[in-house]
């Protein structure tokens, strides 16, 4: 059983969970009233941390999971975690600035990365080797 | 197996898909040419319909997985069916006016939390007593 | 074990990374600064590939994996493969015209659609037969 890997996974639905209440408020707070999604820069800030970690989501769980399968639980639970960091640092300068969602999104970047390239690279070795 | 689950699955993406299918419709209905995605209310509205169910996929389908697996097959299918009847509902109402579509969401959303802190609890609880 | 369908869904996510990092580049190119997503048509058509692959991402994995486990690991390791042909079309077609995206989405379109129906017949053709 893989339950680190399960726990990471419940831990990052929940974060991004919350990416999409904080839209929610800013829609309030901005006055954007769906269905429309711009209007006001600093909603939009907020709508895109939504957005991005969507476009995350199938890079990081299918990746998160084959790294647990292919390599091991507590390896890809220490990376998942250390990818919602990246994102939480992500979401909080984003938020501030465009200009300051560099640094959450490229450890968040390196952590998936990690993940996928890892999975990827076993999963070539125990083809060879089957 | 989780045959239950695998259906409800299947089901989850027809649905998913029948929202996306909606969208090229209006596209042409509403003269909202690719790559626009807005420029019509009505168009709008339908396309939100699509982009809030794929916001929910990675929230839905991960939850429903491991609740599945750390609790059981059937009560993951039947939440599954209670979060697509909310979708359904969340659909029919938005496309008319985007103040009808509170009572949908808030049925998909019971479901979808249901499903994501069951598995959490589960896991957690399987965690202390490994 | 399901070596090969792993080995699609690196493949298949490495692909979607690069629509991703095409978005980024298209940023740079017709000065489209974050968060914006609209300004210029050449970036939308950019910015268009990279979600409309997200939002078949929910469609095609689960599908791809159902497929795997309910009918075979090859089969559906081949159909993962003519997935990602097509989008590559569609990404190619699209990046020049929006009129040229039609054959390639019809290709993923047809490989995704044999995925998910296929999974489904076999999971209904099992719980008749459990």
């Amino acid at each position: 059983m893989y339950h680190f890997t399960a726990l990471v996974t419940c831990l990052a639905i929940l974060f991004y969970s919350f990416t999409g209440i904080q839209v929610s408020k800013a829609r309030m707070a901005f006055g954007v009233k769906a269905p429309a999604t711009s209007g006001h820069p600093d909603f939009e800030r907020v709508f895109r941390v939504q957005m991005n970690t969507l476009e995350w989501m199938p890079i990081f769980l299918p990746s998160l999971w084959l790294f647990a399968i292919y390599i091991g639980d507590a390896a890809a639970a220490i990376l998942g975690v250390i990818w919602i960091a990246g994102r939480v640092l992500y979401m909080t300068g984003y938020s501030q600035a465009a200009e300051k969602r560099g640094r959450g999104f490229a450890v968040q970047g390196l952590a998936a990365g990690i993940l996928l390239l890892g999975a990827l690279g076993a999963i070539v070795w125990r083809l060879i080797h089957a």
